[in-house]
């Protein structure tokens, strides 16, 4: 049931994608090294100037860096030297953002998700010269093509070779930080805008290399991020309007939406992600005081509380479950009632905020009286008074993740939020948190707390620590105990530009200048 | 120094290409079994249509049979199932002409020509459905599709598989045989103008497979079946024009050309094949009387006899050498000598037609002369009087290559030629004639030498054979002995549609009716 005015709102909206050429820096090569991430490490080893007039032939190969993360497309000028081409050329071409994914074989990859994600083509090309430019859009910043034949006649030269990059972020109006701030925190700004520039394109992507789609969690962060730098509002509002254009048949907010071969909802719905739709037209509204998006898209978003409701038990608790039907974290053993529960009563607790705005009493009224009850079902049933701490689900498991969505839902007053915060760090659960978006709640809940310094030592040690370990954009998952782990299976699969990890800009930005 | 005059006229004769559209007519295994062509069986195991509805998992694969061969391009209509499409589709085409190129794996072709030739593509689909036309030619009557990745949550449908034919033969006003010929040479003829059309593209192609070029060799005996079958004479005529506006510096005709990236001759030459230049024309005039071409390109003709004559020594015998300087035929150990004196005599003579038709009486005389002096120096150097047979090389090699050309070359009378041919039979060299092209010539000897039964019996046990074994089209090298056998190491790079195999339509159509 596509609402096909929100549809047009969303279509007027979209942005044009602006390109630039980049060219790789240097040839290098990747060896093994336990010091360095997933145990590889990147020399430089020649100049492209010197590789552009190289003659490659069957079996030989090369590495090129370009220096920086890139989103685009592939150019390569190739021809053919000695004899005329008397056969085709065939090369296989590997795309890493990370040196992992170049120097490990792809052969050996066994997640549990699609290996069509790994960046690999096998390409035959009939005639040389010629200036090929790859169809498909690739995330990367190294490259490594393998000539796997040319004939005893032929060599093959590569004399360009450059990317295509694009983004609908425009980021020449970024308002420069401090030059008083530390260094550190002015590279993670950077790094930070980095990864949201890289995902910006028709729609907020989740990540450029993988799954390339508009997820809700993500954009909610993105949207964020994007206030306190690039300020591309029309793109936040397009992407509330498709997902208010493209709910499921009940009327719920879908987890995430594809744009081709047509505009579509996926059947992925999360009880989290639905309501995070209240969240980002709250902060949309809060940011740019547009009255007639929130007029059209108020409905929806009050929908989607009441949606969430009906999932809620007779004592005020949301109905737990298995599988996957709120999101949360990637953290597999994760009991997901709790943050469910708390989810709820932010949510709620934003979308009186709108109500109120709207003058909608029956809604306020509405909201009131449900954030109550449900609020108290959470300190009643969830909150162990012994331990002091919230539990989640039938097993009553204490984790990182329930805390800091309770502290971000305000049950408590400040300063107790405060003390469970002290008492989730002292007793430090062992089901803690792995993607830098659970990390993300976690730092405002202390922000919000009146803990900025404790939440500046956590971002330090957390996205600090990726810069540390190389990252030109900020990563899926980052586990700094297990970096080889990913949310599916394998690191060569992990995102390493993923948009809920853009979010230390927003920290900077907001509340550390 | 190209002859832009000459190119020109090539250019204003390039043909429009036909095309046509061909659906696989079964689904098929190809299963192990000694009886048949390289070891491979092909059953049909199920319709077209019920395929079409099939859903592909990860790892899945099958197999489809044209039905016969064809050269053009694939068109898949590609499909998801389940949920919506949320990762790239990786597919592995191969593509073969005959049952072994699909049946074994292409990771073990160890060959000496390059493996770009084999014909498989890997390609990743980023949206689903899709109408996809694969940009690179193929020649195949076999598709295997093997799923390399769908995702968890979508399998694949190939709605509709199509093959869009490309020739520049156009077979409708081809005079059809009597029907009280013989069944066998009626498929015969069908399967040589199969070989033919499939050859017929913006130039007379070898093979279009590989190496998909324009090779004098070949051009010489398509032209022969083409008088008797679909008689484009422009296409030869425009291949006459090419040769000749492509010389190599010193006036040489090339033994191939490339018309892309841009027109180019070859830096091979072969003796022979120049030499074929004047065969070309002289058969062309023969068959057209066109009377402008001949004047136009004689010149070009007689300076490849000039040039020939320039590696004659001065005892009449032509220089032998090391290395791939003439064709003749594949066989390794064939020593190459005294098949390129009979076809400089046998040019000559050729040359001396054409020469007398224009008047030339300079040529004439120059050719007489010569003609008389290269026969001589081959019956008094080159003929073994004990043995009966010519001989070729320091070695005194004795070869069915020599003797042909040398009955084709008529130093003999008809009657001499005749026992000649007898005593080669009777000696049966261990030099035998491994291509269809080098039969070719044979079995000209043969039929010029009053022995049509023997001709005809050669035909039937050579390009009958290939028949017997499943032949579409006729191959680039057929070995009765070893069917195992290539010019090029393995069974997977032999071209299965050759056009120097397509003569079984003129010597049926111009002797055997």
């Amino acid at each position: 049931m596509n609402n096909s005015y929100f549809l047009d709102i969303a279509e007027n909206l979209k942005p044009n994608l602006i390109e630039s050429t980049v060219y790789p820096i240097s040839e290098v090569e990747i060896i093994s090294d336990k010091n360095s991430l997933h145990g590889w490490k990147v020399n430089k080893i020649g100049e492209i100037k010197s590789l552009n007039k190289r003659s490659f032939d069957t079996n030989e190969s090369f590495i090129v860096d370009f220096g920086d993360h890139n989103v685009g497309y592939l150019n390569l000028k190739i021809n053919s030297t000695g004899s005329p081409q008397d056969a085709p050329l065939r090369l296989k071409l590997t795309l890493g953002e990370v040196p992992c994914e170049i120097a490990e074989p792809h052969e050996n990859y066994n997640g549990w998700i699609s290996r069509s994600w790994l960046q690999e083509e096998i390409i035959n090309i009939d005639i040389l010269p010629c200036n090929l430019t790859l169809p498909r859009r690739y995330a990367f910043r190294y490259l490594k093509i393998e000539v796997i034949a040319t004939s005893q006649k032929y060599n093959v030269q590569f004399e360009e070779i450059s990317c295509t990059t694009v983004t609908s972020a425009n980021t020449c109006n970024i308002t420069p930080l401090p030059e008083s701030l530390d260094k550190d925190l002015i590279k993670m700004d950077k790094v930070a805008i980095k990864t949201l520039q890289d995902c910006m394109h028709l729609v907020f992507e989740d990540g450029p290399k993988r799954d390339r789609r508009l997820w809700i969690g993500d954009l909610r962060l993105q949207a964020l991020a994007n206030y306190y730098s690039i300020k591309n509002y029309d793109l936040v509002k397009r992407c509330l309007y498709l997902f208010a254009g493209l709910p499921e048949d009940n009327g719920q907010i879908g987890a995430c939406l594809f744009l081709e071969p047509k505009l579509l909802v996926d059947d992925t719905v999360l009880f989290d992600y639905s309501l995070f739709f209240v969240s980002i037209l709250h902060d949309y509204y809060l940011e740019t005081k547009d009255e007639s998006t929130l007029n059209d898209l108020w409905p929806m978003a009050l929908k989607q509380i009441e949606l969430a409701l009906s999932r809620v038990d007779e004592t005020g608790i949301v109905k737990d479950a298995e599988g996957w039907w709120n999101f949360t974290d990637w953290h597999p053993d994760l009991n997901k009632q709790t943050p469910a529960q708390a989810v709820l009563i932010y949510t709620m607790k934003q979308g009186k905020v709108l109500s109120e705005i709207l003058n909608d009493e029956s809604s306020t009224k509405y909201l009131e009286e449900n954030i109550k009850f449900i609020s108290n079902a959470a300190l009643e049933y969830l909150f162990d008074e012994e331990k002091g701490v919230f539990t989640s689900g039938k097993e009553k498991q204490i984790s990182w993740a329930s805390q800091a969505w309770m502290v971000l839902a305000e049950v408590f007053t400040k300063e107790e939020n405060s003390k469970l915060l002290d008492r989730l760090f002292k007793i430090n659960p062992k089901i803690n948190m792995i993607t830098p978006y659970m990390y993300h709640h976690l730092i405002e809940a202390l922000i919000i707390s009146d803990k900025k310094e404790k939440a500046l030592e956590l971002i330090r040690s957390y996205w600090g620590e990726m810069l540390k370990d190389g990252a030109d954009c900020f990563w899926e998952l980052y586990n700094p105990q297990n970096k080889f782990e990913s949310p599916y299976g394998s690191n060569l699969i992990n995102s390493y530009c993923h948009a809920w990890s853009c979010t230390p800009t927003y920290f900077i930005r907001k509340y550390f200048i």
